[in-house]
């Protein structure tokens, strides 16, 4: 195998940071659970999440139903939703004449 | 603002990426770009782009049409198909008793 690359890496955080918030290995997350993942690692760019209508109104968007676990499936929403996001600010930065990196 | 988390970074790095392989800000990446930018970023992840045949496959899966540029879109299309067979690699190891990580 060739040395994982900076995007293979990217990738692996992605779907291992999920992974690593499961307490049972069922594949699905609790609120909870998901809660206290992105509390801590995003920060900067979820914001919202501190109260309860924050947090229902993103699981909302991201297709959880009343009650569901959070599936891969569900967490990759989000992600979608927030890369699309800075994809946006960085094309607007770089139109604008800024040969600039996200963070 | 926080100190960028691990998952950010993530995110960060699959932005950056796309961005840093076009050559004149347009947004969209020339074939060639987009093939630079694989080939080099996802050797273990991706199989089949060093041939004309396999990197036109791919092309199609992402839904790119003849002669057009590769959008961020496309190239998320990508991204969310290797995640989502990386997310099915570790979750069959887990069922079987693995608690491990990818790469």
């Amino acid at each position: 195998m060739a040395q994982p690359s900076e995007l293979e890496k990217a990738i692996s955080t992605l779907v291992n940071q999920f992974h690593g918030a499961s307490s049972n290995n069922s594949g699905t997350l609790k609120p909870d659970e998901f809660k206290s993942l992105v509390s801590s690692q995003m920060p900067n760019m979820l914001k919202g999440i501190g109260t309860e209508q924050g947090l229902g109104e993103i699981l909302r968007k991201m297709g959880v139903a009343d009650g569901e676990g959070i599936s891969f499936k569900h967490f990759w929403n989000l992600i979608q939703s927030v890369a699309t996001n800075q994809h946006s600010i960085l094309a607007a930065a770089q139109k604008a004449g800024c040969s600039c990196l996200l963070l």
